[in-house]
């Protein structure tokens, strides 16, 4: 019996993926509603959905709540040494990006966050957060905080524009060195009902800590991103 | 009702979540087993399982088919900068690597792999499939996709050992330049058994291409990594 639902859900899996691949179904486009998949192929709902989630884990298609389900549009390359802000690389690969201020606030620094940002405790720190979209679909939960020391006066700026150009124009600061770490991980509960996305789906999240030139921590920045929406590349050239 | 499954479910994660968190429960440590915390948390066997799936996808435990669930040891660094062999960059972080061949054969290259590799259609790529653990953990499952013309002979080499060190020593052949991808996924069906996890649990997949000093394709490499296994690190600096 378990062998006979494996292979229906199977069979639900390889159709959808296969008319994606093929380009029957194509980006944005919606799926026919559970409950006609599930009479078509003569399955429960909750195998229907189950099948249907397992296509999202594989970043073939996501769920829009009450909406339906569509396909993932293609992902947008980030390529962090071309150092271009998210404006800037979705709009050059022919998306339209958009900024949600969900938060911000200034807090004096705990002793984890004196340390991440070489401060001392008690610090002012700014605190944004604000989720990033992709042609109106939320793709990316930034959490941002920022040494106000460096950056006099920031926290009376519009938050919801690239902190990039805001640094670069206001601030004459570029940032000189990154580091960044990339780990492959569940969305937690809060980044998935930002995103409107299920928690436990895959997600990708990026450490970004931006240096000033004298090697001071102008900025950390904490993303959590639905793992559709995103490849990381990177060009390793002769030493 | 609901309501409280979920409750109750929520407080099960906490709980270990902390216990991890404050090294009461240290990595590789086994955690009781699913009867003996559903009978303590008063949960049916299915409730615990979701919770402890969630806890997984966090990178917080992982399981062992037939063994139980266990606290995941840390994560291995990867900085693709430093042009190390996954043998160099496990050991040299105190971990004890290991290499597993699954497969070995030489087929004729089909368009898309022409393609990928600049080859001619029809020419010998030596095709490999590895498992490779950490600490007797396994953690990667590589595809790995080799020019026959440009090192002959290869596929009578030993392929379990380091290809990085094989090149290096029978061909005179350093990597030059190195395209790296990486995406967050789920780890498909495939992967996921031969790593001993569940099909669906959030992985990584890397896709790195590297090239001789000429620019010819020697080696194609997909990666599929346990998420909880390895973080990137990425410095960019002052150009």
């Amino acid at each position: 019996m378990e062998k006979q639902i494996d292979n229906h859900y199977r069979y639900l899996q390889q159709h959808f993926s296969y008319l994606i691949r093929q380009q029957a179904l194509l980006p944005g486009e919606k799926l026919p509603s559970e409950r006609d998949i599930g009479e078509r192929f003569n399955l429960t709902r909750m195998t229907v959905r189950q099948g249907l989630q397992t296509l999202e884990a594989e970043g073939l298609i996501y769920r829009q709540n009450r909406r339906g389900w569509f396909v993932s549009p293609p992902a947008v390359v980030y390529n962090p040494a071309r150092r271009q802000s998210f404006i800037e690389y979705v709009s050059s690969q022919g998306f339209e990006p958009s900024t949600d201020l969900i938060g911000v606030t200034v807090n004096p620094a705990d002793a984890r966050m004196a340390e991440l940002m070489k401060v001392d405790k008690g610090a002012r720190l700014l605190f944004l957060q604000r989720r990033r979209s992709i042609d109106g679909r939320p793709v990316l939960i930034e959490h941002i905080y920022i040494n106000t020391a460096l950056l006099p006066g920031i926290e009376k700026e519009d938050m919801s524009q690239s902190l990039t150009h805001l640094l670069r124009n206001k601030y004459g600061q570029a940032y000189h060195s990154m580091n960044l770490i990339f780990k492959s991980t569940a969305l937690l509960e809060d980044a998935a009902r930002e995103l409107g996305a299920a928690a436990g789906l895959p997600g990708l999240h990026i450490e970004r800590t931006n240096y000033d030139a004298a090697g001071r921590v102008l900025e950390l920045d904490y993303e959590y991103w639905r793992h559709d929406a995103v490849t990381i590349q990177i060009d390793v050239n002769d030493a």
